[in-house]
């Protein structure tokens, strides 16, 4: 991890969550407006792969979204190790139920991402409370189901409507109106400082009472302000576990430098994620 | 919430996350050898309402996975509230590959609820690099998907493949060998006490540096082990958490009660989910 990045061949070659018309497609279109060769790839693990086998610069994969949580196969990637987030990107994200049938009444079954449906779990809940939720594993892939079928419909983007050709049924269906999802841009390195940066952590604690606290009392007294953390399963021993922290603050910043010399000497394993840009 | 539940009607109604055949019909029938009457629910949230709408007097869902983490909508169904936690079950979960064909190199189409998908997720991509995943509404819908199709396979439990009537092609395929799902049965009412009892509660923070640190700080001078911690959002606000803590002891034990007293002046929620006997 060098603290300037290495000249990325242009135009960069980008792999992102597909099939086309997700809102990672989006996501990674908006983080890259210009010109860029994006990669299609059929799963987080993929687009990880992607930038580690040299077939891609840069990776775009959802993280976190604000109703429903984190994207774990994602967490789990970066805890993993060997990549970096190098900016992160928040998009709004409002859901449609399109279909071919325009009466809501003659919906038997509703296809989409099991990430979409529990983001629309109230709503599905009172007014399509006997149809049948199938799970797909993209919203794209869940507008071509509905496609085939006139008694179903599939929630996705505006864009997954347009592309399917299906007309949009109910718009707005997320049971949250403020309903957001975090992408990360990963990379084989971070970002520099820029004064208003953010850093994400993972770290084990020894199976001690008080460990969690200890470490927290760390940042605490460096003055670093903790804003988010989520434990996930180590994936090396059952119930053990490992925690992410966001960290306000970039890795270079003396506080947060000491506070994580500090940890590094304590906790078990700490592994620094990327510090990178607040999104604004 | 009183200490000794009342009375339920004999033989008791059994809510659980169907079809039958899944790993909880499983836990649900290890939790009631004896007469009780069984009752599937399509979602986790329809087990949460059979037991508020009278339809059962128990409920049991999964809550944790050893390797993949929470089962995310039954933890949001406890935070909503209203229901508790009586007891917890951990079964051992063995995955198996069950398909018609007999040969791994034609298998173009794995099929499973994602849950299972994510626990074998590194076997797939050693022995099915190439096979499209697809995710499930259970094992059991996963099993008669790949009755249906001689390229494809489920993932599933033994229970699974028997009453599909496919063959087992591998056996023991999630990543992690010691791979547990920790099982909860929904009521009514907690547990008394035991002397070795569990207690999970929820709870939120102000948004304020060190405001976790403090509730830890609590329990700890409080001399209680947290024996797990995760972060889930809200569903009240975009990127607004609540936590959920399993700490040792039982909510009638003295130092329990005497920091949940601490806490519930401190936090702007706090919610009891139930105290029960660890399971051994």
């Amino acid at each position: 991890m060098t603290p300037s990045p290495s000249p990325i061949p242009q135009p960069p070659r980008v792999a992102f969550l597909g099939p086309s018309g997700t809102f990672t497609d989006m996501a990674a279109r908006e983080l890259f407006p210009r010109v860029a060769e994006f990669v299609q790839a059929p799963t987080i693990e993929g687009v990880f792969d992607a930038i580690r086998r040299g077939a891609a610069a840069y990776g775009v994969v959802p993280i976190e979204n604000s109703t429903e949580g984190s994207i774990t196969s994602a967490v789990d990637a970066l805890i993993e190790g060997g990549l970096f987030i190098r900016r992160e990107l928040v998009l709004e994200i409002s859901h449609c139920l399109i279909s071919m049938n325009a009466q809501l009444t003659q919906i038997q079954r509703v296809y989409s991402h099991p990430q979409a449906l529990a983001q629309c779990r109230d709503w599905l809940a009172e007014h399509l409370a006997t149809a049948e939720l199938v799970p797909a594993s993209s919203t794209a892939a869940a507008a071509q189901e509905a496609l085939k079928d006139s008694h179903a419909a599939a929630i996705g983007s505006r864009l997954a409507a347009e592309l399917s050709g299906l007309p949009v049924l109910c718009d707005g269906i997320q049971d949250l109106a403020e309903n957001a999802t975090r992408f990360a841009l990963i990379a084989l390195e971070d970002a520099p400082r820029t004064g208003d940066d953010k850093t994400t952590v993972a770290f084990a604690v020894r199976d001690s009472r008080g460990a969690l606290r200890r470490v927290l009392e760390v940042l605490d007294e460096h003055g670093i302000s903790l804003t988010r953390i989520e434990s996930r399963p180590s994936r090396q021993k059952a119930w053990d576990y490992v925690f992410l922290a966001d960290l306000a603050g970039h890795r270079e910043e003396h506080h947060i430098a000491a506070a994580l010399l500090v940890l590094g000497e304590r906790c078990p394993m700490l592994r620094i994620l990327g510090s990178y840009p607040r999104f604004r």
